[in-house]
């Protein structure tokens, strides 16, 4: 096996040779600025042992990974009744189409699109009281150990203030009885989540729990049955990029979620926690870079799970 | 690791006591009749141990796990120009829908639903001289090494004579300049492949080569390029078993290729090559018994590439 | 032709007999618990005879009814502009299916889904400077001539707290840049034009400038152009009675608007307006005694625009 | 009232002044070079006053017009029953769509898009006794007293030979059990009714039982039912023009039926029939100046239904 910090300097070297790396999103005003050069990435073995390139210490916001989080604790919240309210089958189509929503009748498909993420931080919001909009930060504080991590307040409002799609999905959930909660709450609550800024260090920190069967080896902090964590990074193969989640299996065979802000959490299971970050973003609005790095470091460390 | 045999024993045990299995398909007149009581396994480890249990050398029609090897075929004749005929993507739709083949202009979303199957067919009777109408068959020999595999008549009459919704596919798939053969000619070859019939132990034998990076170790037969091996697993995992996909990587976490015979082809990347099968199905088509059994055999085993 | 009001005493004997005359809406539940028994119609000729049976005289909810009267004001407000934001199709869904919305990109089939009527208000509110939400409250009363017309603000408010499908319309066309105005101003006046209480006869009189080419008979007060009367009416035959329209055109042969309320507007062009009403619906959500009402008059006055 | 020649006259300047009169279909290959310079129209009415202006006697390829005539047969036949394995709505798709036929399990929408069509063939080849496959021709002689009108040959062999879509159609319509006759034979019927030629005079001659109550004033040929012409009318009205029935109803205003060989009948309901035919299609796939000419003839002589 290849020395781990030469891959991913030959990577960021690859990466930086991409004359197109993608578009930033277009949904959220603020974030559509980013400069698609940046790119970051960051490992964590099973040993401990930390791999850093590129821009790993730049915090990026957090945007879909934060799904991973939230979908955590509402399974710690409620266990299988989670599935009661959301499936567990990819959809099909784009991360915030409304169609499926109304041909299964307010059920959605799996809780990494949109309406499936709205409706698990409903969860959140009857398991925490109702009240505490920031658990998912939370639950990052104590998966990093660092203080720091926090909402960026400008991309909270941005979103907040232009998120019309999300108040669509939420708002037709609602109309099937599947959010308990306000919907001005529900969208608070995600748009926090969403808006959560995480340097790849610190995302590969915060995965750690998935690679090792539920419990991070450094703070202790883990889930209360083990092998949820297996079926979290199944959800995160099947489901963790869209409508691009098979050609990302094909291509990089890790379980990982992506975000638009352009972040990459990737799991090689009993092996390495992977956070990856570049804005440019491919036609599905997964990483474009983040895509390409993690393809080659599966392919040159041999961590693909279908190997 | 508890001994693989003794796993298998439980596992005939528990499946013998499940009051409901499912009922067999509707589909296909002459298969609507299998007592849903039978169940058989078999497992070919790394090594070559082979643990067969219950009805593991009974004959079952092999149906869309055809598809694998189909596949299989069409990416030695073709390699990566399979994919601009056909997707990567779960469909998010029942196996025989007709409805994304519209949306997406004839261009199906994984060559595992019934309509990019026959796109698979259509190429493989390009490349095999638009004649040679067995070749998934000369393929299941030579990795078996069993000259007697055969296709069973009676079942692929049945199949040819009433397959109308194959039969709309393929004409709306040529309608978009998907299927150069003749629908005729492409229907029956495919209805050829999907009756071959095998048993368990033949089927956990031809899947050697998905489980060892793409040479089967016993007969040397494996593929030009090993790393399709893992994209084809990728493609089982995320596409294996029609809408029940994501489901199935929840519970099993294994690639997987169902049938509606009952049969279903699992492999345990690196480690097993598993060939399972009881005719009754659940409401995706797939397996009940079978992937029940997979199920437990992973968890028992600790086989999921998500652990 | 046999004389009008006697006809209306048999349809009132025909319509009483009926054993199932449908359900009441179940959206609103404050219009859930309707009298399902109660029937009224009211028939106004060119001629300006008025002939009455039943309920004809009591007050019932206008709702989508009101849409036939808000695209008549946007129509005056923005002439042919209001077709760059509307389409003119019907749409082969339910009234309140939001897929097409999705599938047309935030351009809403037609004016008479809800999807298309949320729209229309939305031009309403840019055309009464933003603040006048009652504007099809002030058209009525000047149709009819009768001050006491008002919104039942018991209904508005049950609506306005209840309508998360009409929020989740309003928001999904915003988020394709549909909507000019706040999603909750738009909703506000829909809700209050919806909750509209008129009578048959107030409804009969209402509709007469849409019978003789847009200029009401008594009032004086009709449309800057004369064909825009027929233009409303085709809506009103090709997209009416939601997913029922081709049923009801083949049926009646009258255009027509009806309402979850129970009501039904029915236009003969130059020869009569006809307010019908009870509250039971049939599956698609349109008058189930009010449609077979119209059917019977339409028959036997010979009133089809087809015959 | 204008004088009808002189208002054809006028039509025929405008007409003749389109710098861009649409597109051939390219769906059948012997009809997309047609030259769409042509334009015919020709207008009998209720007294048996013919006008004819410009390629009014030039023979043109019916196609979907045929519709109508072969539905006109299938009520003769069936009655009611009919309706039991077609609907009567307008679809909200495009006339060649699948996927309306597999959201409503196998029963189309209505008889004038192509699944609803097929399966209406299928009717008449059963009442027909399964052999006589021109019944529609037949039919077509008897209204227009001339014995002339035939299938043409080379186009209905063009259209067999690549009507990969209606096959498509036809075996998913067969797969819900709603095709009791061969697909093949259903086809080969149905593209030899879609061949057939006739004259815009032809078309008008053939169109008067449907302006007069269901029966032909000349050749006293008619429907039993005299109200089976209106209901024939209505859904001309609401599904006669494929996907763009409602704008065809909103700015012409007569029911009417088009084909993709570019000709269009219209009804006046007990006014006049009218043929038109121009080779150019919009993008709904119906005549551009066709459906011009009828927009202007209505407009002039005041014959939309709905004024």
């Amino acid at each position: 096996m290849p020395e781990l910090k030469s891959v991913l300097k030959e990577i960021v070297e690859e990466t930086g040779k991409v004359a197109e790396p993608g578009k930033a999103t277009g949904n959220i005003p603020l974030l559509s600025k980013a400069d698609t050069k940046k790119f970051g990435i960051a490992v964590i073995t099973r040993e401990g042992e930390v791999a850093v390139a590129g821009d790993a210490d730049e915090a990026f916001s957090l945007q879909s990974i934060s799904k991973v989080f939230s979908l955590t604790l509402a399974l710690e919240d409620q266990g299988t009744k989670v599935w009661e309210r959301v499936g567990r089958e990819p959809s099909g189509d784009p991360f915030n189409s409304i169609i499926d929503l109304e041909r299964h009748k307010g059920f959605p498909r799996n809780p990494f699109i949109n309406a499936g993420a709205l409706v698990i931080v409903d969860m959140l919001l009857d398991g925490g009281n109702g009240k505490d909009k920031d658990r998912v930060c939370e639950l990052l504080k104590r998966l990093t150990g660092e203080d720091t991590i926090a909402v960026d307040e400008e991309v909270a409002n941005s979103e907040e203030s232009s998120g019309f799609t999300n108040r669509a999905l939420a708002n037709f959930a609602k109309s099937f009885d599947n959010l308990n909660n306000e919907v001005d709450d529900v969208i608070h609550a995600y748009v926090r989540q969403c808006s959560l800024a995480l340097s790849c260090r610190q995302l590969a920190k915060a995965g750690r729990y998935l690679m090792l069967e539920g419990v991070d080896p450094e703070t202790g902090v883990g889930l209360s049955e083990p092998s949820r964590a297996l079926r979290i990074n199944s959800l995160m193969m099947t489901c963790g990029q869209y409508d691009g989640s098979g050609e990302f299996a094909f291509r990089v065979g890790l379980p990982a979620k992506s975000g638009i802000g352009g972040g990459i959490l990737a799991i090689a299971p009993n092996v390495a926690s992977i956070g990856v970050w570049s804005p440019g973003l491919d036609h599905n609005g997964n990483s474009l870079l983040g895509t390409l790095a993690l393809e080659r470091l599966s392919e040159r460390m041999g961590w693909s799970v279908f190997r």
